[in-house]
């Protein structure tokens, strides 16, 4: 027998944004949020679903985000740089607002980009890049974090976990999307062993001293490290130049010290790549759609899988049968919605 | 004492050129290739320097290349996208026409894409970004290859080496540049290898039964690896839609399909995306280069490496005291230009 109960997906949703409006988001706010954690919670993507309300809150609470910002798109001009500004807000109704404005420009440019500034960030970057892919168009998102990685060959922590995603549209079924850290794991894996109790793998983290440790504990106060050694730490280092710095916006060391703290969700900037694969394919050979399905079957015809497989395959349960929570989960919803921010440590 | 020659950095390039004119390649190919293959030799970047020009003459004598290619602009309008076409020749001219017209489109719309169609590619991307950071540009660029890397979790070739290069410009100094293989290691670090009778390091390719190997001539055979695992082979299948197939170019196994071989260069197309700072910095606090020297400044502070730094040693050595080649290689240089194609295996 499971601990369980069964929410269907919508439910879920109403429940968290019934949470984050009683602790004092409006409505723009905790919709968009309420959609992303419910999102995460529904693709079985534990470490960015409900075990995230607590932070919003926490974010709340410590006057670090505005909980009753208004996101507004900033000088509409001709160029390929559409930005909005999330007014110290979440990024998420930021990136609602302007995912229209995107979407157009990509179609009439070929290529367009999003910023976001002034945002606090904590959700996954997967949906961004697949609410493009709805759209027909490719996208690349990125954005730092807090300094919490060690660049390759340093000893103290310097980048964020500088997530990358990336999707490409698909006529029929999921899009082809990935989204990851650029970490060798994602915070959020971190922190759920160190509740768990369990110890990290191999190469994950440096402690504070500098030194290699498996103790989840010991990585949060020392440095996680960048996959792929000094590549990926290349591909962060880009990320917080690009997603930061050339945006206006702040770089991971940067949070770190606005914040002062990594339990809060950090602020900064986020950008966002849209490409219109028709424009780019415009009089060439072939369907780019279908020469895309041709390789996705080579990846897959070698026993290989597509990244967001096992979430698309947890999406399905979740959207056929509901979500199924425990009963402590279903509790700590309970007393979020009816304590608000005082359920949270 | 080292068994070496000293050649001014000029005189190597006008001995390369004159190579290649030799060998029956027009002023704009041979010139283009000259360049990068010098600088190549010139930054102690040898699987892409001297090393090349083999490869260059086999393409040329299997007809695989176009030596007289003319690139051309095509249909310049006003999207943000500059595409290039170069007419079957190599892609290094074809770029040294098109960074005037992508530089001034990223200047006036924030951010654009070169689109470099029916080329072939056998050279670092290092020069397509660090040619970005001197008109003050960031830019990305990535290319397939041909199928010589298997997918995470797969057994066989699929996906290409596919680099990505990452350039940001510093106003003093050499910019920031990254330019890698989205395998473990680049083909000709595993070319090299086998020339030089060394096994591979753990984890770099596996052979055709599927089983890892260390040996350069069954990795050769079998195929390469994806740096950082599903994360990387993500970011290669990435290259492979946006810098193959949304292009209307050939991805890395239509390449090997076309080629039939590996020891050609490979023919596909390039996608470069440029960014203005400036644009995207407008209106916000601090200044993005600025900003970006304390970055730096952090990285280095913790005895961590920037990428290329060693490239760029090399290349002041070379720039001063010239380039110090082997009798071997000066021998082999003189039997390409005394016998042109009838020096290459």
């Amino acid at each position: 027998m499971i601990d369980g109960t069964r929410l269907p997906v919508a439910e879920l949703d109403e429940r968290i944004e019934a949470i984050l409006r009683g602790a004092g988001l409006n409505e723009v706010q905790a919709g968009a949020l309420a959609r992303v954690i419910g999102a995460g919670e529904r693709d079985a993507c534990k470490s960015h679903g409900l075990y995230r309300i607590d932070g919003v809150l926490r974010t709340v609470r410590a006057g670090k985000v505005r909980p009753d910002a208004i996101p507004e798109i900033e000088a509409d001009d001709s160029s390929a740089i559409v930005r909005v500004n999330a007014r110290g807000g979440f990024a998420n109704p930021a990136f609602e607002l302007a995912l229209p404005h995107l979407a157009e420009r990509a179609r009439r440019l070929g290529l367009a980009a999003l910023v976001i500034n002034d945002c606090t960030h904590f959700s996954a970057l997967w949906p961004e890049v697949e609410a493009l892919t709805a759209q027909g168009l490719a996208g690349i998102a990125m954005c730092p974090s807090y300094a919490s990685v060690a660049p390759a060959g340093g000893t103290r922590p310097l980048l964020g976990t500088n997530p990358l995603a990336f999707g490409w549209p698909r006529a029929e079924g999921d899009p082809y999307v990935f989204d990851f850290a650029t970490s060798v794991a994602a915070r959020g894996e971190i922190e759920l062993r160190r509740r768990a109790g369990e110890p990290l793998p191999e190469g994950w983290a440096i402690d504070d001293a500098g030194e290699p440790t498996r103790d989840p504990a010991a990585a949060l106060s020392g440095a996680m490290l960048p996959f792929g050694g000094h590549k990926g730490s290349a591909i962060s280092t880009m990320i917080e130049l690009l997603a930061g710095i050339m945006i206006g916006d702040l770089t991971s060391p940067e949070v770190l010290e606005e914040l002062g703290s990594t339990t809060l969700a950090p602020m900064h900037g986020e950008l966002i790549l849209a490409f219109s694969p028709e424009a780019f394919a415009r009089g060439r050979p072939g369907d780019p759609f279908a020469r895309a399905e041709a390789l996705f079957e080579a990846i897959l015809g070698q026993g290989a899988r597509l990244p967001s497989q096992r979430r698309y395959a947890a999406r399905a349960v979740s959207m056929a049968q509901g979500v199924t929570l425990s009963s402590a989960e279903i509790a700590h919803l309970d007393r979020l919605l009816a304590e608000g921010m005082d359920a949270v440590a």
